[in-house]
């Protein structure tokens, strides 16, 4: 048997270029722990001569990906392009048919296309791992195939995008505007400089949390439409006026099985500053399962960054390495069911309403008043006038009410010249 | 070949009764994920006829495990006595040498023998499994060995005995004494009725610390003296104290290497309650490690009792069944060093001292002297009179100094009849 395995890496950006470093000065060690000797033998980016961190070996490297395939016998591929379609999907499908194990950190690819890319890693019997798509250097996708394997898990969640964490967090210590540490946050290389949209508008923690799910449940990967917001909403005065209240906001995804039926969303939440999950800041990821018989378990870790994805990525590799092949999602991709989502409208929570009103008689109790007409009851009113600018801004914290009760409730605010603008909700959560 | 796997379990205590059960009840569930169909075909423990919570087939009880063997064809052994030597060695090492895979979750057994075992393992290629010796339902020995397992872990620690942390949290609580709080412990079924010195001691958090050191640094057990304290020594009042001075003692193992030495300790730590740790409580384990480039992971769950261990030992349990052989320890028992230890002499650490003294003009001065002439300097000094009995307590609160220089420091109080007892030392985590 050949124990040299042969690798290809197609992308050299940030994670793919670290990752092409780490294998290059830890072979010793890979070998050491699994017996085999690794070669990386091609890499593929667009450009071949960009100024690079680490320097690469040119006589290895391909512009079009598809040409390695041909030229070079390959084990194992790396897929650190990152695109849900395109080159992404077409050289991991192309590989898999090849019967070539592949591991990614592609959570867009993962999210959309993991199903039919499972299925046909397992009609070739190859690997498909992907550990590092979601939380970085967590090993969670591991721990749930593999530590919690035989629980029952009923529900998912945490704070899965450290970009978003560290912009909510900034806030909150700096006291600064939100496009102030967004670009704190571009120059730190948290957020894209170019699009930071896909973690901003809650996204990339979905993409996550499809998976999470699929694993979780042992189910298909969802397609419902879920409630889906991101912190682009979120102003320094909700931050300042939560953290008076004893709050934080988090942006969180949750995934629960709630009477049998899927419920997944991602949304900024006000949490107890005295909870775990109101102190988890800056750029760690912290996801918590609750299952049984083991309980409640939470991982936490460093969710970004090269190091701690290559530390996934190469988790992954010694796993392969090692010798046996998986199912992608722990089990075969027949067993896993179709799951019936929960209907939206039924998901209840505390919130925090934010309405922007002109400072006159009467706005406060048209808004209470509204809000009874929906039976949605008040535990709380802040009311701040801003005298200058003959304004005021009325912050109340409900009871708990219902996604189509508030949705139908805020509509008619829309209407009225008083509300200044459509009110910010940030739901409490439970 | 054979896809069904012969199981036997032997000792049938709290742990071993619910993994009787466990297997039973998830059979289909084990075939799904591993195409390995399993079947209990021996059991054991001392006495057959004892009221249990779960109901046994005794037409499968051995009162003789030995005699398991002779009769049966088993694939895989559950050992669930809990001896570190005894029956449960010899059952493990007779198992192993005739190729019968081991799952066990008895950390005295491998905190002593793993080398060893692991060893036959490794000879016999069968799998030794240990999962559940180590923070009960909390995957982390996977997570080292997998998960993580191209880091260069530099520290692991933690809170690893959950009785302890149920006892500290409760006394906090609850206003009451150790020895009231030990009671509500044992009634709780967190601590064991008649003995509970190994957990109170320390030693059961130790022989945990052996062997999560083992895994991280890929070393053999150490075997070297250490600082070992329990938490027997703990007061009420210390933990007033600390509450007013904003902290919490929590015991803490911690692994680590320093300047290439080998460095384990158990011991109670004060932590400030606004650090994650310092917010682990009850019945709550949890592990941290410290690694490159994945920075530091924290795992956090139930670590004990019945079914958070029972988690531990199926996640085993599929990891075999899934088919592949590997190394009890992560490499080969070959690959793995010796390691030099640190001197714990040169342990260096702020610490609490409390004193018990007769109220007397001088008596402060001489304990300052004392220090001074150590040079351990003072940050903070509370002194409580009690007048009704003519004591006084006082209590230090020091700069950074080495174990070697305290413990001389110290040994000097004994002679003194002013001093009432030898002082409690806590020491402050850094």
């Amino acid at each position: 048997m050949n124990i040299e395995k042969n690798i290809a890496i197609v992308g050299l950006g940030q994670v793919g270029l670290y990752l092409y470093n780490e294998l290059n000065s830890k072979k010793k060690e890979i070998e050491i722990k699994t017996g085999k000797k690794i070669k990386i033998v091609a890499i593929s980016a667009k450009n071949k001569n960009k100024k690079r961190r680490f320097k690469i070996d040119k006589k290895i490297f391909f512009t079009n990906p598809i040409k390695i395939f041909k030229q070079k016998k390959i084990d194992i591929l790396f897929e650190c392009i990152g695109q849900s379609d395109g080159m992404s999907k077409k050289i991991v499908e192309y590989a898999l048919k090849n019967k070539i194990n592949v591991i990614t950190p592609n959570k867009a690819l993962i999210a959309k296309h993991g199903d039919a890319l499972s299925k046909i890693a397992e009609k070739n019997n190859v690997n498909l791992e992907f550990e590092a798509s979601v939380a970085g250097g967590i090993p969670i996708l591991r721990t749930i195939k593999e530590g919690l394997a035989t629980n029952k898990i009923s529900k998912v969640y945490g704070i899965l995008n450290g970009t978003t964490n560290y912009i909510l967090s900034e806030m909150e210590n700096s006291n600064e505007t939100f496009d102030l540490v967004l670009k704190k946050a571009q120059k730190l290389g948290y957020a894209e400089p170019g699009n930071p949209k896909l973690d901003l508008n809650g996204f990339d923690a979905f993409a996550k949390i499809r998976i999470l799910s699929a694993l979780s449940f042992n189910t298909k990967i969802s397609k419902s439409n879920c409630i889906m917001e991101g912190i682009q909403n979120i102003k320094l005065e909700d931050i300042k006026t939560a953290s008076k209240l004893g709050l934080r906001v988090k942006l969180l995804g949750i995934s629960e099985i709630i009477n049998g039926r899927l419920f997944e969303t991602v949304h900024p939440c006000l949490v107890s500053k005295n909870t775990y999950i109101g102190n988890v800041n800056g750029v760690m990821n912290a996801v918590i399962t609750e299952g049984k018989p083991v309980g409640e378990s939470l991982l936490q870790g460093e969710g970004a960054g090269p190091g701690p994805t290559s530390s996934s990525l190469l988790s992954d590799l010694l796993s392969i390495l090692r010798g046996n092949i998986k199912y992608p999602f722990g089990i075969s991709y027949k067993k896993r069911k179709s799951i019936k989502t929960f209907n939206n409208d039924n998901y209840a929570n505390s919130l925090y309403l934010r309405f922007e009103v002109k400072d006159k008689q009467g706005v406060l109790s048209l808004i209470t008043n509204r809000l009874s007409k929906f039976r949605i009851s008040v535990k709380r009113i802040i009311q701040t006038p801003d005298k200058k600018n003959n304004k005021a801004t009325i912050v109340i914290i409900t009871h708990k009410t219902t996604e189509i009760n508030i949705r139908k409730c805020l509509s008619l605010f829309k209407k009225n010249k008083n509300i200044l603008k459509h009110p910010t909700l940030i739901r409490l959560y439970n």
